[in-house]
């Protein structure tokens, strides 16, 4: 299983929240056996150095200035290169079925009559918060978790968050939802949820990451006040009470020098 | 940061949905270094293998048939183990902050002086149903997941699985619900999702994985015919109409052999 038969393949890689580290070793060994990565901008660099040095490596995110692929042109080119090269690894932030299209580009290449695997990764959903002290469950302050993005397809502020804001005994998540901050912090004050704590997590488990916490009411403003920015996720429940500074969270750990030393199994595959 | 200094200390650490692959790095890196490791029984016991020999190695999961240690006394265990040997790893399935009471480990293990710190997993909550083709969201079928346990501390039925039952838009995946499988789904008949989609995942992310799938009207039964048992996920909502086969989702991987391969580093710290 470990020869790189040429197939026609895809797989589709969970790079975690931000830290290289909190990639899997399933993730690690797949990357090590790639002819080809496509890559997103949520997915950190530094794992690149998983791949062999001849693994074709192309950035299809979007980035400030450029335009990026659109999805059916990264469909397009998933089955193209699989065709060319072989075996196809898309490595995508966070979790691929967590609003990462993950199943969506696996059907389309499945349809192409290539073979796929999904392998998870960690979602910045439950780590990047967690990552600052607030779980997502916790006895006595929440009975579960709700993970949505701000907005549905066509733009608008998606129905999902104000049945969240009735729902104060579970803890909401909401990603890529920066930029509508204000409206939703104010949807979940129209249903009396003034006073729940609520948090912004910028660059959670990075040694650089930013924390702002508040209460529904006051968020927003502290926010913008701090300058924090996209991407970050949105946290509101009782869970925010436990948060902790970042100066305690991260020891200052060299994730480059780590991956050097600790991971020379990589390119052995 | 590598070195072994007598600290006394606690990392919690994800031991993911089941396949040992899916341990993060940063899981593995940090497995190298304990002085004790404290694990579940939903923890894959081959990570162990992750430790050094001299490792104590102290399984605190309950067991059919046996007397588990209460909450309180894994806490004090803790505490006890670092003042004792140094770095004591919490190795717990899934992810220790989704209904893993990592945080509650942590609060106590701070009271008592000892630094801690959160390594994320990977949860079954994405992972377990996403091994068998069913994604926590996709576009057009679900704008959101919740993740939810069946019962309340007090052994009720979940007011928030209630909610989730009317909210057809959303994927709700219920953990640790088995034994309640009949009831958590007349409940979602009851707000009118008889029809919804819904599965059982058993052993999700290992080759031993199985899966049933059908509608809230007949899941419950269809479940007990084919034996299905706890732990397993339940998954309710449009999303598991992308479902596959087991049969075509696992290559015959022997990962027993893998780690040996593929991780000599796991004990180089």
């Amino acid at each position: 299983m470990l020869t790189n038969l040429f197939l026609p393949r895809l797989t589709v890689v969970g790079a975690g929240p931000g830290d290289p580290e909190l990639l899997t070793l399933k993730g690690a060994r797949v990357l090590a056996t790639a002819d080809v990565v496509l890559y997103d901008a949520l997915a950190n660099e530094a794992l690149l150095t998983h791949a062999r040095l001849a693994t074709v490596k192309i950035f299809v995110g979007k980035r400030r200035g450029f335009k990026g692929f659109t999805q059916d042109e990264i469909n397009d080119l998933i089955v193209e290169q699989a065709y060319r090269h072989g075996h196809v690894v898309r490595l995508k932030g966070g979790d691929p079925f967590v609003f990462g299209r993950g199943r969506e580009e696996m059907l389309h290449a499945e349809r192409y009559g290539l073979s796929t695997e999904y392998v998870p990764g960690i979602s910045s959903a439950v780590a990047a918060a967690g990552s600052l002290g607030i779980p997502a469950t916790h006895r006595g302050l929440s009975e579960g978790f709700r993970v949505l993005t701000a907005t549905t397809a066509n733009n608008q502020l998606s129905a999902a968050v104000a049945e969240a804001a009735q729902s104060p005994h579970t803890t909401t998540v909401i990603l890529m939802g920066m930029s509508r901050l204000s409206e939703i912090m104010a949807l979940f004050c129209q249903h009396g949820g003034a006073d729940v704590p609520a948090a912004v997590v910028q660059d959670g488990t990075l040694p650089t990451a930013r924390i702002v916490t508040g209460t529904v009411a006051d968020l927003a403003a502290k926010t913008a006040r701090a300058g924090l920015r996209a991407p970050a996720v949105i946290v509101v429940g009782e869970v925010v009470r436990l948060a902790i500074n970042p100066a305690d969270a991260f020891s200052p750990v060299d994730h480059e020098t780590l991956l050097t030393q600790l991971l020379p199994y990589a390119n052995v595959a």
